[in-house]
């Protein structure tokens, strides 16, 4: 649900109100049923919000938004009432928290997040990095990628959260390849991409012009050639101005790209509000929100649900896509 | 015509051949006329090329190429054929020399820059580090603008051809402030935007997590202000990621970055072959095409001269636009 405080809760009841999404997959909401029962009232949204027991044995539907309630926060302070409050920061917590445990015990098949503050959680005296950074550490991943995937143009990080000025430094010949094999083997996975078309960008301008500007393309270089010798379908580095516009054309199925604004650039040029960030890497599936907790408009109804459906369709497919390759694998 | 070896005298010969131009402007070119002639005959555009003198008193017309011939290149070696012989270069950096001169001397109104190579002029023996620089080296100018502009988005840089670890360091106050306010001007001046809409990008993503990922919010956010106390319509430093999605949903009129690929990605992405390249700061106008001599298809017939046709239009509506502001000027 994320965090409860922010349209969370909102984006949640209205993805869950959509009939088409009962179809596909058996949504269950780690939240707070009095936070959700409020806000379906307050937007007249009219379905049931009932607790559910942990067993999970229930029979999916738009009428009735069901909830394993791991927070009790007194209904009275509703979404957006209590911005700096921690007591929502540490019940969104707590919903990551069961989601992992219960995704790690292969009792949901995949985690679609929504938004929380790190800033909050971290304030509520718990050490939090983001969701991606606490499912990597429960499952005791090290290497893992994100991915932001839109219809026209997916992308994946190098690096991530970081100042520009340190980007180049945290460049290394073993993340870079690191990056293209777990995405490679993503593409492969979870959209059923035999032999995903992998471009990676130059982290210069003009992919530093033979050395006249920045050297790291050098580096880059010697990551792709040995994602080559181990069969990954692998280019680069390509002059990151001009690359996206090639992918979008169709020569790549993803771009590899050295830091965030490279990647997040294009992508929300594209999609704005349509793009799933996806966690490659893990042994289980997460997808999330491409959205903050926007605590200033938080209650008000007017946040919109897009990322949230188009991250629970996205887990959907993948979790589904994941099921068929283990039946195929038994079977062969 | 740029580089005789390159594509430039094909695009040149192309964008030539439109009739609609001659209603707006008097094109003349500088360039080698027997290189010219082979290509208009090569391609079958069935035009006449011919020698024009230095008086320019001519009849534009699509039926007559008119060169200003400042070469002599053996026509058998025709563009294409000898891609790293430093005569062509030579040639290319003597057509903008003339363009210089003659633009100072208000002979012409605008000059749009067909591609060079920067590393043959160099090779040539002549110190040259682009169009632009020469441009401000021969006027005095020592501070201006590369923007570049689509019908879209617009965007303006505060750093050009520089390796991405070195964008911090060269982020100056002072820089920021001038490149706003030349970009201010320019969209005054040539765009007839009396209050140009500006905004600025943040070098870090999510501008830097309130210092969280780097510090050069702080410096971008002084010269926002002191642009606005000079009375710009300012506002930044903004995350750049989700930037220029608001800029072309129209809450903006220019993007002023701060290098090359944040600027430089988003734009290709729009406007892959139709955006042009504009000096701001210069006392004459300049474009320029926004593609490089391509030397590996040159003389083939297929490089596409929309970029150049972009580029004249622009120059015209720029100059046109300068003309009229010095005369509403002399009536007040």
């Amino acid at each position: 649900m994320g965090d409860p405080r922010g349209i969370g809760p909102e984006v949640v009841a209205k993805a869950l109100a959509r009939g088409s999404l009962y179809q596909i997959c058996s949504p269950l909401i780690l939240g707070d049923v009095r936070v959700l029962q409020r806000i379906v009232e307050k937007l007249g949204l009219g379905m049931k919000v009932v607790k559910v027991g942990v067993g999970l044995h229930f029979e999916p539907s738009p009428e009735v938004l069901q909830v394993l309630s791991l927070s009790d926060l007194p209904p009275e302070e509703g979404p957006g009432e209590i911005p700096d409050g921690v007591e929502g920061a540490r019940a969104s917590f707590l919903y990551a928290e069961k989601a992992g445990k219960m995704a790690m015990e292969g009792r949901v098949k995949a985690i679609a997040t929504g938004p929380v503050s790190k800033e909050a959680i971290s304030r509520a005296g718990i050490p939090f990095a983001g969701h991606t950074e606490y499912f990597a550490g429960i499952s005791g991943t090290r290497e893992f990628v994100m991915m932001l995937a839109g219809d026209r143009l997916k992308v994946a990080l190098v690096t991530t959260h970081l100042a520009l000025n340190e980007v180049s430094k945290s460049l290394s010949e073993e993340r870079i390849l690191s990056v293209i094999e777990i995405t490679g083997r993503g593409l492969q996975d979870y959209f059923g991409l035999r032999t995903p078309r992998i471009a990676v960008t130059a982290l210069n301008p003009h992919a530093g012009e033979g050395g006249l500007f920045g050297k790291e393309e050098t580096i880059i270089s010697r990551a792709v050639q040995r994602a080559g010798d181990r069969g990954f379908a692998i280019s680069g580095p390509w002059p990151a101005d001009s690359l996206f516009h090639r992918a979008v054309q169709g020569e790549f199925d993803v771009v590899v790209c050295m830091y965030h604004d490279q990647a997040l650039i294009p992508l929300k040029l594209l999609h704005f509000d349509t793009a799933v960030n996806i966690t490659l890497g893990l042994p289980f599936v997460r997808t999330s929100v491409d959205h903050g907790v926007a605590y200033d408009i938080a209650g008000k109804g007017v946040a919109s649900s897009r990322s949230l459906e188009e991250a629970i369709l996205l887990a959907t497919k993948m979790a589904r896509r994941k099921i068929q390759n283990s039946k195929s694998k038994v079977q062969k």
